[in-house]
């Protein structure tokens, strides 16, 4: 039988199904369990149709391909895992993109090229989208883990500094955001929240 | 202190993280868990992005307009609960009206509108940007439950009659995505999913 358009996009469809058994470090806001990449995912997206007038920039920008790359950024976690904010790792990048392949690789071709590009545009931050999309993939799991005790801070002992020098990147696309992601971590301080 | 609308909206954004709380009838693809409503509005949202070719419609839709509904079609359930797909009950719909209005009337006003609306459209499936989104929204708990040995039909035992007909949403939008409909439910009853 042959394979039809709708059999690769369902294939597809039904695989990233997987990315809701991909857990994150950050906990979800009652702190009772990690925050899997699908539901951050969802809650990224729906950040982003509401946030986009808070962005320095004078053009409006494409919120169809905000939505888009919000959707599908953390899919080659499916294959790649998920990976803590704070660490480093060289081969990291080829794993993604080997993901990146095989993963959107299984749409029709207009759609897994439109797709993967979107995800490497998301990955490069060198369009208004792309940046905006990046500080809200900041900001979210920022005020995430205030509200949460500082969990994944706490845990590996992150200092302040470190948390404000990733969370530069929302400069990139807005002062205001940048100013209320400052006065969480201002307050996070004063709890106590960072390593000395 | 005064409330801008980043802390109305922050404050709405936060509030919705409540529905990766809400469970679903419906399994996710490997069978381990309930889907939570947050992963499931991820999913059918990237699904609305990708189906939309096969849409009878002869004019394009507003994808952008069929992305949101989908981000935000199930939040009412945050306080209203999910409504399993094969129960009737007449104060729903109330219920979910005021749940409507207070979660969306956290966010400024203009927004709280908006999305208010675009729930309702949803519900009233009268445009083809809703009945695209209600298709999908059967379409893809369908193929879930197949894939997962017909669970929800099983353990409510439900008759195959009752799941054709619910679906039947989908020839509103599709022609196309109603064949695969069906050829799911054929499936599903040759594997003895449903109630004789």
């Amino acid at each position: 039988m042959e394979t039809t358009r709708l059999d690769q996009q369902m294939n597809f469809l039904l695989e990233v199904d997987k990315l809701k058994r991909v857990d994150r470090q950050t906990l979800i806001v009652d702190g009772t369990r990690p925050e899997n990449s699908a539901e951050h995912s969802w809650h990224i997206a729906l950040m982003g149709l509401l946030l986009a007038e808070h962005i320095d920039q004078p053009q409006p920008l494409d919120l169809l391909k905000v939505v888009k790359m919000m959707l599908v950024h953390d899919i080659i976690e499916i294959d790649a895992g998920d990976v803590f904010a704070y660490d480093e790792d060289e081969e990291r990048e080829e794993r993604e993109k080997q993901a990146g392949r095989r993963i959107f690789g299984l749409l029709p071709q207009d759609q897994a090229e439109e797709l993967y590009q979107l995800w490497i545009e998301f990955e490069e931050r060198q369009t208004p989208e792309a940046c905006y999309a990046a500080s809200l993939d900041r900001l979210l799991p920022l005020v995430q883990n205030y509200l949460t005790g500082g969990y994944t801070w706490v845990k590996y002992h992150i200092p302040e500094e470190k948390v404000r020098r990733r969370n530069q990147v929302i400069i990139e696309s807005s002062h205001d955001l940048w100013q209320y992601a400052q006065s969480i971590i201002d307050q996070a301080k004063e709890k106590g929240y960072f390593e000395k």
